[in-house]
């Protein structure tokens, strides 16, 4: 019943008899990269090939990656994929055209792109208009809140970076009860540039963003609804580029039910994150990206204050790994019946 | 009448017979140091004297000003000052402490320190309880807005960083009658490192923000009172350190008075600071703090959700210019009739 | 007959009846703005165009410079030009094409491209294969040591900005003999990534500089014969990007001529830049990037080893000012008479 | 006889029957730290004791490793600890009184400072006059070059970073016989901020160090010794700090023996570390900080100027991990016949 806890039966975790085979699909990307650079240490994986994005006709190694992972990115060919499973790091218009396919090869594919994040048409006709079709069934993978859908997932669409900072703060909250109905919500998030890509742009530049920070698309960005979407409740949401590489400091300011004490405040977040492995809560020491960036880690901290019946709260993630690769693994571990740390610790 | 308006009247600034003689006091912290950067370039100014906050007793130079000023830094005795104008770059307890003595001795007196920022005893005693008593006729040298009783002024009391930046996005709004009242105001603010101090500290060490970004002093710190004074209204204020030296890029949502549009807000604006040399709108372009680094502009772009009546405001200063030493020298110019821009670009 | 000090007779400098008319043609990359920045305040200049390098039909503003200059970037056209003297702040191709044409008009050329740096033929063919032929006359602005020429200069070609710092922290022992002749000298210079120019690629994007440090060139650098030019000497050079956006420390190892004590190295420096009012001499307190930042200095450390002979110096600059921009102004004040300090302090 | 080459038997590896018993001295450093960050995912290893370099009577956890390891650190009692195998990461003069006595009760020592790198005393009551006596049997912790000493070790030096860096890049082509005897060899190193340790100073400032480069210690740094003694070589060594957190490269400057071709060089190379896990060559695509950081991985990469019979080798690691903890356990694997890569992947 009580869903925002997170059950991590440690002791029926299948032992497989081999290892899962697994493809990377956008090996080049930021996210792909991390993804191969975790799987190739996943102790029950084994990854069968890795495709580029981009059109290339001959394979290529990854430099970065050598005496982790020796493989070369192949060109992306959906007939001549061997897999159990299959990690799409690509444009959300690629995702939306491909999944179908592998799903019907009886693959399970988890999504990172933003395809199949929204229930809504209109919403995802408006937001994401290169994926107006979208298979029944899909499991949101915000892990921590989601692990049934999860573990009997076809198709998992993994979440965005700035939802999942924002939704493990503020969940607990609203699962709980104790955010007042119809009150402001603003998330005024801070993201490293990677966050923006790895095209390189005016936006990417060095120089455009060092000694420098920058908010982007307030009111417009597609991370809102799908926010919205998981919390039931309309918020304001402005993202932020500082002058980091990876990381996620989410900033939350919102309302609580009359009364609500600091102690409330605090027993909800308890609850909810009572078994889950990689969510830890600093109290009012306040998070930091440093402590998270380059782990799968999601760290909470906030501040009540009682005269006024507001929260503040902040979240931080390393957007690469819990707002992405890591989160995906994370999620692809509750599918296959592994301890969630696998490969992830 | 129109008091949100600066007038700046470039036709009766006194030409000065002889420079301005004046000290800066605390000449080897941070914003003590741009002091002179600035002053020394100053068209009619004199320095007279650099005083150094820590305890000395032999005279020592500023090795990163040489070639732009070549005096020595001595140590601070208030009968010995000789001077038409101190700045005093102190911690607020020394500055409530040598302020009247300067006045005394018939000196306008520029202070930097949160000394003389608020006018309610209580809430003095409780944000700068070294600071209990206070001199009449206090002059609050948010130059824009401020600027007659800033010209008359004796004793001048130099704004915080963060309520600069903030003050300046909000009041033109709140002077034009467009703030919902009563709604909530959340102002996000983030500073480079530089506005931590000179002091090495766990803080300050490069390791813990290299990479990170930290939320600190929530719904706690004492530059949300000033803000408050200043805009007649409650708050809720966040500060944020980013990895960057200088600057503050500060994050404001606010409710709109049913019905305002878009075109509304612009003039607004535009009529607020229609003569004011240092401020630069950007529309719906947001600024970035790269283009106001080392400037003593404040850039200031937003934008409205007309369907919600929701404004998101975004203001950028160089702390350490505009939010410190930049602001006390357009004051100063203020004070003595020059025109605001000597000697700042 | 002391070629190496800087004669800066303040006295005899002429006072320009009228402005002296300039253009700045690439007035959109790096340089090309840090060149207006500052020829927008200096005294004796009025701009009379700026020209895009860029294809375009309309003018543009440039908002980052807004309150600075305001006024627009207009398509290059050669005829049409109005000026006493051009600053091209271009590719060394387009550099090469038109400076002739405006020579011919009798304007006076100052050129911050590779174009016109290498007088000899088959180097120049080497490295800047764009610009085959060169017209005679041509004034090499390293200010400090190349004072006669620069004052009669038709066309100026301003130093790369590796060699300034280079050259200035190895001349003056070059100069004074102190140099062991055909023994090893090696550079170690550190770029800031504005260094890799305006343009958006995998080299300046972010992500791939932010906490990392790149050698690049090695041996084969273009920087290379323009510094062996200069000290008639050859050398190791070897350019590496740090992660910061403006400023050069060059790190220069060399071995001195038997028997040299640290004071002759000390007494060579102070001679070289007895009168030079943007040398600052640091001695053994190595100087360091962020005091030249944003400034036209030049600052210059060293240590000698008395023992082996070897003397480590370090010269910092800002290479988009003294680097580029600010020293094409100190030679067009040279070239015009006027403080070679004017609008640049 | 071919010492140079690893031998990697992991055939051979033995089995542990139960956890090796570890102890980390200076538990709260950053080496510390990191030690226990990657100690906690040793498949072999049980932590037994975490110890305070600083004074403190109660014991504290260390909340950025919280879910990774959820022990406390204690105060140091040298008659309490239990233990196989003591890891210190501790100031010399504190390692060099305590790890006799650690030796006497059995236990195998790993030392991280530079208390028993140097072999001369001469050398080392210069550089390390708190380590004046020193036991007999110094294993030197090069991994690469030095596994068979190392296996028996009951004292193990783990070796500074910057000579871990510098000596993997020289050490190959010195075994080889390519440096011409006698000639120049500079190294030029380049290091992040953490390397100038956890300690609050104005050099470990945030403000100090952003936008900056400095180079520091030119002639006169410890390691200078350490690298000569490793090589049998006199050298040049100037480390500098860049505005990164984690980090060395280390840029080489020597002569190669007449006649020595770039496929020698090469060839060198391969050999050395044909059978290293740690150590990945990048031949003329030179080496980045970035692909090293937070891995005990060392990349090298290289170019030749036949013409003049030089080499320049770039050499990247991560000092906190290869450069201090990492190594340390690389090196206790050898010591207790593990895989070289158990925990490090």
């Amino acid at each position: 019943m009580d869903t925002e806890v997170v059950t991590e039966t440690e002791g029926d975790q299948r032992a497989p008899k081999q290892p899962v085979r697994v493809v990377v699909a956008g090996a080049t990307g930021f996210a792909g990269q991390e993804l191969i650079r975790l799987l190739a240490r996943h102790p029950h994986v084994t990854i069968t090939a890795a495709t580029g994005s981009q059109a290339t006709s001959t394979p290529r190694s990854l430099p970065s990656l050598s005496k982790i992972w020796d493989g070369t990115v192949v060109p992306l060919d959906a007939d001549a994929l061997s897999a159990d499973a299959v990690f799409l790091a690509l444009p959300e218009k690629a995702s939306a055209e491909l999944a179908p396919a592998l799903l019907a090869k009886g693959m399970r594919v988890i999504d990172l792109s933003g395809a199949f994040r929204l229930r809504d048409e209109t919403l995802r006709a408006k937001f994401y208009p290169a994926t107006a079709s979208q298979p029944g069934g899909v499991a949101y993978g915000l892990t921590e809140f989601e692990i049934e859908s999860i573990k009997s997932a076809k198709l998992l669409s993994n979440p965005g970076c700035y939802p999942t900072a924002s939704l493990l703060g503020l969940l607990p909250l609203q699962r709980a009860g104790l955010l007042k109905p119809g009150a402001d919500i603003i998330i005024d998030a801070k993201s490293g540039i990677s966050g923006a890509g790895k095209a390189a742009t005016d936006r990417t530049h060095f120089s455009e963003n060092h000694g420098s920070v920058a908010a982007y698309n307030p009111f417009g960005h597609r991370h809102t609804p799908e926010i919205e979407q998981a919390l039931g409740q309309s918020v304001t949401f402005v993202p932020h580029l500082v002058p980091l590489d990876r990381g996620i400091l989410s900033s939350m300011y919102a309302h609580l039910v009359a009364g609500t004490t600091a102690a409330a405040v605090a027993n909800a977040f308890e609850r909810a994150y009572a078994n889950a492995p990689f969510v830890r809560l600093t109290g009012d020491t306040l998070p930091e990206i440093k402590h998270v960036a380059h782990t799968n880690f999601c760290d909470i901290g906030w501040k009540v204050d009682e005269a006024t019946g507001r929260v503040f709260v902040v979240s931080v993630i390393d957007n690469l790994v819990k707002g992405a690769a890591g989160q995906a693994i994370q999620n692809f571990n509750v599918m296959y019946g592994f301890d969630q740390k696998a490969g992830l610790l």
